[in-house]
């Protein structure tokens, strides 16, 4: 995976939110290596780090050839993002394609004091 | 009715939701055996166990042509993904084509703690 | 107007959602007897009794040569549904066509303990 | 059904086109007496008189409580304007809302020289 | 302005909600008098008296040539109806047309307890 | 597969379009025997016989649990509609539900004098 | 009416399209005084002018407390633009508000060689 | 930045909510000097001023060629806001076209009593 | 590439029209090698051979990490799909997502006796 | 303006259609210099060359700061174009955002035998 990096929230001081939606996420399905699609949304409130756009999309290009399920891939974005940015809080949603006529979507969310 | 299949949650440390969506659902009409059809959408928290999906999709076909009352089969769907994966909570609902001018939405709720 | 007729809730030991949507609902207007056009939208918690689908279109036609303001239309259909069925909670919501450049949403509520 | 009313076209030098477009129009099945509701489009280029718009609201409400169907009433309704407007041309278009899971679309037109 | 008429309400018993949208308003700018464009909405909990609605398509009209700001007329709107039906609750939202290239919302509630 | 019942073409002399749309069709597919699911659209000029809705519904539901290809499935309606009705012109066109990724659209067209 | 004012096309020798879209037209109905509400479309191929913005939109506004028929108000924006114009071709449409459940829209064409 | 300019809030008393759509904002990307573009929604609710719309207008296309962050132009227009208006509460959000396959929404609130 | 697999066209006797949408196709800018996405759209009529489905799915994912310009893709799936299937006519479309805000679509078409 | 930069067209044997859609377009009012913005559609069929997409942005942000009418801009960027591609045909067109409560649509075509 590209490294995910970060700059300096220009106001701190303040919860505002930021939110980053990448409507051509693909991987691949681990258990017939057929490409899957979706958009991921991410949500957070930063603390001292913001993430960087570009770095942010060759991240997520990272998963292009790789084989990896739905509820493991929104779980593993938002425990990268966390550990790069330590934000106030974040919830990752993934919105993919249908497969054999059903749709799926994941959410999880982070927060300090949660259980998330 | 086809198994209802599970994996182990690869996240069982953090609440997080999944949701699948059926828009091809269809059963029979147990009064006048004519076809009804209808999108069921069902949104979990897993605790140990996820719902592997094409043993999903074959559980959702087994209703094809089997008669049942709207208001029934929704609980009867939530009953089985119950049983099947215990998770910590979880809603079921069917939203049905029109009928004698008429569409129908029906849906149900469990919570270990709840009433539902 | 045609009975309403009900069945037995086949799950009463869950509170769980039925919504009923018509939206090719006809009456009179009191003042012009001009025909008006509306949709009715009626959700409610079942306790022993759920409505019958055709008997509730039925009932509905009722109204379709008679003269009523959409604020009494509304009122009715739920003390109607309300008597014959004993909800847990009920509400009846009509969406009605522009009259005068206008249009017109009226809802009221049921709940045994509340002052609707 | 009421007659249907017209007034003088105030720039018959010229081949323009008339559109009304009636989507509270309801009727009752010749053969179930049950309700149907559909739109009523309709299309012209006038000659020496116009259709005064009231009236073509009541003589579309005339057919409220009269069996019908589907096919027969857009060539009726064709018919009744034809005579009434003495048009260059016409066209009528009922769509109709869905019964047995269905919908319809009807549409006729009339045209001095040709065959419709 | 035309005399906001009313009507008894039939059921003053329950908390119901009454909503009319009249997407037909015009004023005009007191500083350019060009005229301006929007939909009103108005929703509220009858007490003893409910709005007749063509009373209330004129009382609208009235400032069809009239110069008023857009935090002045909503604000005026809620007063003149508050005045005229001592309702339980309500709410005036007036949604306006584009002008230099930005649309403008204000909506303003009334509420006997409350501050507004 | 049930009979296709017609009813007399009440206005002959005109050539008009009657069009019937059902989205609930599903049928089988031939290699996997998984359902498929897609809307039927048929657009038709009557000569001397009309088809009767309610026969058309059971004739399009005797596909529910034969396996058939989409491009034979679309010819085969068009087939057996022209045998039973003679009429001017008609198309048949399916839009199927998206299986792998993509979906499918099949028209065919008949004409007394064309090649279709 | 505010005079139409015109400027130098800039590419005579190119029969290019323009096309004005005025959705907040309003004028009064000749019978009952009531305002009407429409959008007036205006499409052309410039010969020697252009019409100038500004004095378009006051051209339209002078409609605002004038009675006028549909059929009539359309000819005549026709009439007034192709006087001040002289357009190589030019469409009016309007599309009005509904009246009593109906709209209506009506459209005419200039053309120097032919009946418009 | 062009000053923004403030009038008397008409109607003080009342706790009212003004909201301001501004679809037309450009700047320019810090890094690379190419045009962003995207909307920009303010919403507060007034104390003793309020914004004058043509300055807010001309504020806004003030960043047009300023090369500015996402993170930092909404907390800016926030704070240059809070400064002019002093509001009794105040949102301001913008959604930002995409850029590299992905877009962004940020958006940043401020009440005189919490933490924004 | 995978190849091109076929089935014998079911009807030869009737020119009916094939279409399939595939919304989950993605390449490679051969410039930069960053991800492109795109909807391919295949519109034909078979002669003897129509594609199979599969088949096509797994050739256009032979696409997913190959350089390719739009303005070839496009021409080169076209010459596949022309030399496997010898169809009477056939049409291919590509609608790519936005880069650098501006988004393209590319579309050929192939009749025998045409210039395609 | 920034140089229109070409490459070679790969499949000149045939007919094809590129359509290029910038919804990022902005220029300013030669009257009020107030910024316009709109989306530019450029359509053509390449003979020998094909315009280069990056070059292609930067020649249509050239406008940004300069004032021109909607009439001109589309007359001159289809120069532009025919100057540097000599396509086989074309057509721009522009789409503006309301100015005065009216928005503009301007198109205009090029083919080497016609009048454009």
């Amino acid at each position: 995976m590209a490294a995910i990096e970060t700059f300096e929230n220009p106001h701190p001081h303040r919860d505002y939110v930021i939110r980053h939606v990448a409507p051509e996420f693909t991987s691949l399905c681990p258990k017939t290596a057929q490409p899957d699609f979706g958009t991921i949304e991410i949500e957070y409130v930063a603390d001292r780090r913001c993430v960087e756009l570009k770095s942010l999309k060759l991240y997520l290009q990272g998963f292009r050839n790789e084989g990896v399920f739905y509820e493991d891939v929104i779980n593993r974005i938002l425990d990268d993002l966390v550990a790069a940015l330590q934000p106030r809080r974040m919830t990752v949603r993934g919105t993919f394609s249908p497969r054999g006529g059903m749709h799926s979507i994941v959410s999880a969310e982070y927060s300090p004091t949660g259980k998330g």
